[in-house]
């Protein structure tokens, strides 16, 4: 269609009003443009278009996993991005249908308007499979690809956290999460390369989960395999927490002899005790952003990628 | 289907099965029931059975009303409520779509298995009008009527409260909530109840909106009138806090002159100055439940409504 509009001479939006015969371009244009779809050989995407035109005034919101006792539906993001998306939608008339990967082969995603999509998983198989429903689609996460893309800046995380460490007076930070996932991927960008500024590297310790238990776990294995480190930047809050609760029992004391900073600056790290340090996201805007763009791509506006700012808030660990 | 299970001496479940030409049930029987129900001029719900029949794997949770940048997609009921429902739902394989009753009219809903509905509404026209579509349903709010309801004690909620402001030594205490909304009607006659039961009669201030502003109105009326008061319950948390900010104003101390109690116990009640008191319900459980129900009507169970406990939470106020 943007090849189309080139040939044209015209926007890519009435190129589609064209094709869809809107009243909103000239009849004239309109099979002049037609006609030209025609010659190129454009070949519609005639079931993405039939969805389009019967609107269904439903946006899909898929999240990444099914979810278990042990991981919660929208993991590791929280319940209000959800929150932030369902409000802009409903307030524009929009019902949401809020399904799982393995749930978004039925039909109803199939008829929904437009989908925002949770997550861009470990590699980026999920998010070309939506992209071949040819439907408005928005992705939290990580820039980087084709897609339009609203997420937290991560890098930006990242690099705060090094300073702060830098500032504190760290030599031997830690890294704990798994740079296979994109977000992750970029605050540990960040991470090294603002440590890289004052000849610092830090040790990764990849770990999937975002669970007490598996911060816990990570500090044990530091501890066994006698790794000397003095700072740990966590990938969640609870694996900050975990990781305190476990140095505690093995004899470290936080923030004495390590300093300690979480992600998402969850309503639980300021009641925390000691109180949490954490990089906060505004996961509230995160999710209206996610929800105004899809809106405007259903109605055949163009959006852009759009990273939103993070704040380094310091507590007590 | 109940008189139906009656007559033949089966169970309703079997019914339901024969009606459907299901092979659980062996064709004799199923042939017998069939017949039975023809005679019996029994009308099967066609549109009714032929959706439950097709099933999307879809349970519509419909919230009351179309949000604003006022009121919340969920008001009065927090995100969490939300959380607890979806997330048990999608760990059983279904989406959620989530809509407001304007929205509710949309085919998706129609097609849904079974319906969520938040809220009773000050009347209860909007649950018969669900009701119709003779989808397995669960309502949120205050039991009273034919459907099956999950919902707190908001009649205990009430108690509680009372016997605390008599055992602060309260005589004037005021009730700030509108009692056309089923819950609220509920959590006043718990309070006038056990108030009766000391000679107390407390004074109602009538006020629909959940939010700061409306608390704090309230609290100007009062002293506008010279009413004297010495203790406030308020519908919510906001309620409470626009309260103890414009009695601040006004002169008056809380908890010295004003002992202030909210509901829901929001997370921001802990952290509010001075900590609020307030009436806690446990909505995750409460959503969790509402979903657990629904899948098991799907599933031709029979469900009983349900009521939770809720908790006085004491802080300064």
């Amino acid at each position: 269609m943007a090849d189309l509009a080139k040939m044209a001479g015209v926007s890519k939006i009435t190129i589609s009003r064209a094709l869809s015969d809107s009243p909103l371009v000239n009849r004239e244009t309109r099979e002049r443009l037609q006609a030209l779809a025609q010659e190129a050989g454009y070949k519609l995407n005639v079931s993405a278009r039939n969805l389009r035109l019967r609107r269904s005034h439903t946006v899909a919101v898929i999240v990444e996993m099914k979810p278990s006792h042990d991981r919660t539906m929208l993991d590791p993001y929280p319940l209000v991005l959800l929150g932030g998306i369902s409000q802009e939608l409903t307030a524009h008339g929009y019902s949401v249908l809020l399904t799982t990967r393995q749930g978004a082969t039925a039909a109803a995603v199939q008829a929904a308007d437009g989908l925002i999509l949770l997550g861009q998983g470990s590699r980026q198989d999920a998010v070309r499979r939506f992209d071949k429903l040819g439907l408005p689609m928005v992705v939290w996460g990580a820039p980087g690809d084709e897609h339009v893309v609203v997420g937290s800046d991560n890098r930006q995380g990242g690099r705060v956290v090094a300073e702060h460490f830098v500032s504190l007076g760290r030599r031997n930070p830690v890294f704990v999460g798994n740079p296979n996932h994109p977000e992750i991927f970029e605050r540990l960008t960040g991470f090294v390369d603002a440590l890289a500024a004052h000849g610092i590297k830090p040790l990764l310790i990849r770990r999937d989960e975002f669970t007490l238990a598996s911060g816990g776990d990570a500090m044990h294995s530091l501890m066994d395999r006698a790794v000397p480190f003095d700072a740990v930047f966590a990938c969640s809050d609870l694996l900050a927490m975990g990781a305190i609760r476990a140095l505690n029992k093995l004899g470290r004391t936080v923030p004495g002899d390590v300093s300690v900073v979480g992600y998402d600056d969850m309503p639980l790290a300021a009641s925390f005790l000691p109180p949490l340090s954490s990089v906060r996201q505004d996961w509230q805007e995160g999710g209206t952003l996610l929800a105004r763009k899809v809106l405007a791509m259903i109605n055949d506006q163009q959006e852009q990628s759009e990273t939103l700012p993070v704040e380094l808030v310091v507590r007590e660990t």
